[in-house]
């Protein structure tokens, strides 16, 4: 039985990416959202938002660049640290222990303990006022090397990525393989 | 060690959402995407990319609405399907089994069999040219009550969504429970 529950932000699975930005001092910073993901292939483009007056947003909005740290769940006490407190009031890196290195191809911080770091270049013109996702093009990934397979691709059971469930509120693991994607329905098709 | 795995679009962990559509003579169809996520939280925003040139860009270029489906892992091959044929040329409703139902908000079908289903409309001017994520409002969501918690809000762990990784493309399960958000981190906090 289908029932209405409403108009509200609630899909899944959500990710948890930190977004990493340097104040106007060179301070790093990093926040934690799920209001993110993939979303073109070539250029190959990431879309993030963060409310107009955070912190994060108003350093990229002056960098127009930002990194994306993808942790592990072991890291999960950390990660929901850095989405509950503003970089405007404490140093997460410092509260957290976490390190700070700065991407290659752009002016913004990445968290190195984190296995997968993407760096970007926003590809809109935004201001104060931007209410949308903010898209930046993927210039370049970082990885740990005991991430990637032997193709040099990242494992996501090797990763061990967290996922955020809106509404509840809950970090979850990522669960067993189910299948092999433009495979498995192959078998459907005529 | 870090290694530069070159500009790619690969984040973790990605949704599966299968986006519904009707044509132009009302035939229903259904598409799976990756790229994607909720956007906003008030009002309620999701953005899905799908490329232009499309049957579903075509079909809501002109509709300005769109469901999202959010299958569990039980279906996977038939979302795999529905990833990999255009709905130009097969019937996906009838070659999958699965039941087309008319949203009650929007004049677009969702899939009856999957779990939770949002119904949005079209929030910018969008043109067969459009290379961007689409951005829909959630104008209301449709859930099987077995899935939901004693709140009314969805259990994750009861809806199973599927988990697209990127790059080696393949599909899990979400796994164990991690953690509270907004609470883990408390501790960290001065």
């Amino acid at each position: 039985m289908k029932k209405s529950i409403g108009a509200k932000p609630l899909a899944y699975p959500t990710p948890t990416y930190i977004v990493g930005t340097y104040d106007e001092e060179g301070n790093p910073n990093a926040a934690t959202i799920a209001w993110a993901g993939i979303s073109k292939s070539n250029p190959p483009w990431v879309s993030i938002k963060i409310s107009t007056g955070k912190h994060s947003f108003k350093n990229i909005v002056r960098s127009k660049v930002f990194t994306v740290s993808i942790p592990s769940e072991k890291y999960m006490k950390e990660v929901d640290y850095m989405g509950i407190v503003s970089g405007s009031k404490e140093d997460k890196f410092k509260k957290t222990g976490l390190t700070p290195l700065k991407a290659e191809y752009v002016d913004a911080p990445y968290v190195k303990e984190f296995s997968l770091n993407l760096e970007c270049k926003v590809v809109d013109d935004i201001d104060l006022d931007w209410d949308k996702p903010i898209i930046g093009e993927i210039v370049d990934i970082k990885a740990d090397e005991e991430i990637l397979n032997d193709k040099g691709l990242p494992d996501i059971k090797k990763l061990k990525p967290l996922i955020y469930a809106p509404g509840t509120k809950e970090y979850y693991g990522v669960g067993e393989y189910v299948g092999k994607a433009f495979s498995a329905g192959l078998e459907l098709k005529k």
